[in-house]
């Protein structure tokens, strides 16, 4: 193991109870993760549970990312809502400045921005809709993540041109298609059901900056960040294996 | 009439239209005022609205206002709704940095905070409420609007606790008591319905600082703005008299 | 003119506005129309609006339509949202009833249904949404609303299987492709915008049964019922105009 | 144990979930009561929740009841919301056939009626609410359950004008005043902790129609049924052995 597995942080979706209603262990995974993706009131979350999360990041040191999605509740925001790019760049703005406010508020600060969902999976696939995340983002100076592909030039010559930083993500409980996309997860064996497998491709993206792909070719793939889940206690125990695997110190 | 006459602003609530529906004629009063209390989503407006808002407001160099209120679509914001003070500084803190994002995104900036409706209501009526609003107003460094009394002490030593600018505001068509506060609106000759009366409460707000209670007295008053409304085409019309009065050059 | 043309109901879109906004000029072309689509809560109205459309449509004998659609009240319902076709017939049968209890507080009732917007468009694109809608509306008894078409051999025969009722609607104002299906709005002449190209198309509907395609033929459309627009001045003048011609004594 | 401890049937909230947010233990509880109250979508719940909560009751043989409320999801419908009465009454009617119209779907029927939270506070507190809601609750022929209190004379004459029953209600885990009405939650002493005190009370309404009162007296109250809850471990053991006190058969 190398000084590089530090590099590679943990981002776990947070904050996503919303009035009286709980969802996830945030108080459990939060101290086992680098990066937390804070829901903004579009698809979970209110303005108190925003400022609760807030308050957990801070106390654990963790860093906190708005995590815009479409306005869709009864959804959790999964489901793709048509709008013009305009109207995607005005969605992201909103909740981008409505949870910089609340962390400025708390005495801390935005430190990146990752879409949610279904504005994640069109972010992906749609050029427009990327661009037009990418021109929300500029003015808050702040890093997008976004999916580590392959060949990520695409997504790379559009942030340059608004000088908006990608973070790249990897995940470790997915398996990946030749081209580094995602096997959708209406396919057999799109996602790992087995802690090993989910521990053994955290540490190959994290050691070796590759991963295995579902046809067995190892693939680069450049990696910022590893997105984890605490939804339950088995999720959880992997997440605190990897987290100490990626942070003991070197012998 | 004197120099101080230009010291009164005009502020007028906009862009309460709503995803499909319209309000307000937005378009024909903008020239006629200095500020736009910009609703932001919470009783009014949507991130597409508030966006085409501050466009407009920059087209006519209006300064322009968070306008945040209760979350009450149904109910446009007059209905109060039980909060904590804690629960108060998020709502608030949510909606101003959701429109100073919007704001940043068109390369202007949020120059004050007006609560809206059953919320400014309750601040006025409510020092914990009006504590909790300064608290969240605080960390963007704005100023207040709140409604201009005979004496605004109390107000006046919370707002200095927490180093936030108060602007005080006075209205044209609303009787006043004797203490500064408005009649009620289900009193007998709480709204002046007459252009003249509201033309000529402006022009001595504005002129000597004082109003004309309903029992008769005259009242001092300090206000640095004056609300109106472009509701109708009667209300524009008095406002564009009003504009007209206090921005003609001395002669 | 025969006896045949009074068959030919006027339906239109009503109750669209939404708490403190108003949208369309339901007074005045509610005395001009047969049948009120009236919006049920989750693409525009409100229990208090739809009340007041049903005691509106009671005053002028007008028969009420449930006019249900997606949760979207930001996109008005013109937004297609993924459902499964088990959560079509919630949505639809929770709508349905909604407007039944209020039609029944004011001592009347509920007519029929027709989908609202994107989800209309979905029933008639795709036979698995139809079948739900079919499902949901059969225990109460209601026809249901659909577009005529050429051949409507399909959706007749998944009605018949639920014996569900079916009206045929036609279009006054839309230019048709020769299947009977609508020209997208987008493609050029797709709407009328000559008040006597849709009078002509009325008429010809109304006494021949057929439409002239873009194309320049003549097509057969059974239809039971013509959707008309009351949004503007124009669109009212016309629906006058039709109702008037479908309704006067036969000389 | 008589005979007339069966007559005291068990009431508990359920379909409580949202969207991709779940609340209560419904499946674990429903075997052990007589009536659901299902809430209706406005303070909990949307139409596919509402679908799989009556099929629960259904498979358990247990009651439906509509569970109407404020339109207050955020605040779960404990918050006061200003309505007028007519207001109250399109609210409760909207949601009530909301309700019927599942049922219906599922081949079952609505049995009753009880507002949930802030409007059942208010409708006990002020009669104007509570006879819109009897208003409402006529044209559908259900009975409209409220809390027994010492003299309940006010509520039957309302109640007796409209031809609407109405069913009375205890709590066995609240302290009540000697007036019949329950010590608020914000009073020492306001909720029974112990299980063994809920099922005493519990007990002594079902076998002896009575409850001793915070100050010791003995207060007759005549109940139809006992509001339980279902939220955790320790409140569903208690339900399931009230449930089974109250069923059993008589040796």
């Amino acid at each position: 193991m190398t000084l590089e597995t530090t590099k590679l942080k943990l981002n776990c979706d947070m904050g996503e109870s919303f009035g009286h209603w709980t969802m996830g262990k945030d108080e459990t995974i939060m101290p086992y993760v680098h990066m937390a993706n804070v829901a903004c009131g579009f698809h979970a979350s209110d303005p108190d549970i925003m400022a609760h999360t807030i308050q957990l990041a801070v106390k654990h040191n963790v860093s906190i990312g708005a995590h815009p999605s479409y306005q869709d509740l009864l959804g959790f925001g999964r489901r793709s809502i048509a709008h013009t790019p305009e109207q995607i760049s005005h969605l992201i703005s909103y909740q981008i400045g409505a949870i910089q406010s609340l962390a400025a508020f708390y005495d801390t600060q935005v430190d990146y921005v990752k879409p949610h969902g279904a504005l994640y999976n069109d972010m992906m696939a749609n050029f427009d809709v990327f661009e037009a995340i990418v021109q929300a983002v500029m003015p808050t100076g702040l890093p997008l993540m976004v999916l580590a592909k392959k060949d990520n030039t695409a997504y790379l010559d559009i942030a340059d041109e608004y000088n908006v930083p990608l973070l790249f993500e990897a995940f470790a409980d997915r398996a990946y298609k030749d081209d580094g996309s995602l096997v959708p997860r209406d396919k057999p064996n799109a996602v790992h059901q087995n802690a090993e497998d989910i521990f053994y491709q955290a540490m190959q993206l994290a050691n070796f900056g590759t991963v295995t792909t579902i046809k067995g070719h190892t693939l680069e793939l450049q990696a910022d960040t590893l997105c984890v889940h605490g939804d339950n206690e088995e999720s959880i125990a992997v997440v605190k294996r990897i987290y100490t695997a990626l942070t003991q110190p070197i012998s």
